[in-house]
């Protein structure tokens, strides 16, 4: 269907095999290991056909595995404190932004499955949300003494909530609505930016 | 070899026949669908010797998904408020001293690993948390409204901070020693002990 569009450029099929060798060359190198050259090597054509059809290695990452939502989006909701709500129900209503949605749930879902299965998933994991993610996102901590660390943290909890929420279907959580579980973990969240911490002794 | 122990009664492979039609029953009807009888019958024995190897249906789930650690100990661990020690501490740390031990991480990973493919597996686990972890450790929420809600999302927390420190690794989280992750979590995890929440308008 895809290769019966006017508007492509190219062979039918050279959109779908650069995401074949991209999905390929993350898989084996990681998210920062994998460079447009080495996936338009493996796919057979030229890297500005990549970067022309693509855009940037995010993009094309994002394209390969079927990622619908837009990292730099969900970062620069959490990161926008222009709005006067703080950021843990920022990070929370993002979060209920893409999982609510059963076409978003579903390939970041496939990410999480993968990193638990493969050491080499993990580490593309890792880095995706290191880079299109946490990166962005930390914007929100800056200043803040620790702020990966409290981050990561807060990052950690909505993983979790997700995994509770939408596939062990653990009740009553599983069937709260959108805003009590903004009450409830709003502040929970917000604690990791604004509460107390001492890391060493 | 385990066979070979003067110690046990029974045919040298009937315990492990046990436990593979344990392990075959509980993964079709969930561990609250699942019987001793319905077990002892598939494996081909008397209930009795099911009982007399394995005690009770928990003990037996433990032992065919090879869990070491017990969850009442874990469950009363959380739940124990005579230390002087908040909830949210009693449970990092009840995490730490599961998670931190290879042996204990792994059954309880491959557990999360297939509740996260089959939707069979997501029911097992739902209800073997439900059963034995949460309704044991739920007395730490007595007299808190919403006590259930607010320890899954306490729970769901620890899960996440699972897979981020153990199987995702992102830095600085995975690396930052167990003292750290104690002063960094604990007094979130309180906070939903402690904190208000006002679920419904």
């Amino acid at each position: 269907m895809r290769g019966r569009s006017g508007r492509r450029r190219g062979a039918p099929d050279t959109k779908g095999e650069i995401l074949a060798a991209a999905r390929a060359v993350f898989g084996e190198r990681g998210y920062d290991g994998a460079s447009v050259r080495a996936i338009a090597a493996a796919a057979g054509v030229d890297p500005a056909l990549v970067h022309h059809y693509f855009g940037t290695k995010e993009k094309l990452f994002l394209a390969a595995m079927e990622i619908p939502w837009d990292p730099a989006l969900i970062a620069d909701a959490i990161a926008d404190d222009s709005t006067g709500v703080g950021v843990g129900e920022r990070a929370i209503r993002t979060f209920l932004s893409v999982w609510e949605q059963p076409a978003g749930r579903g390939p970041i879902l496939a990410l999480l499955r993968s990193a638990m299965q493969h050491e080499t998933a993990a580490l593309l994991l890792r880095q995706f949300v290191t880079r299109a993610i946490l990166g962005r996102a930390l914007v929100a901590f800056q200043g803040v003494p620790d702020g990966a660390l409290r981050a990561e943290a807060m990052v950690s909890h909505l993983i979790g909530l997700a995994i509770v929420r939408y596939v062990v279907k653990l009740e009553p959580l599983a069937s709260v609505s959108d805003e009590e579980l903004v009450r409830l973990v709003a502040p929970v969240l917000q604690r990791y930016h604004d509460g107390p911490f001492e890391p060493g002794e």
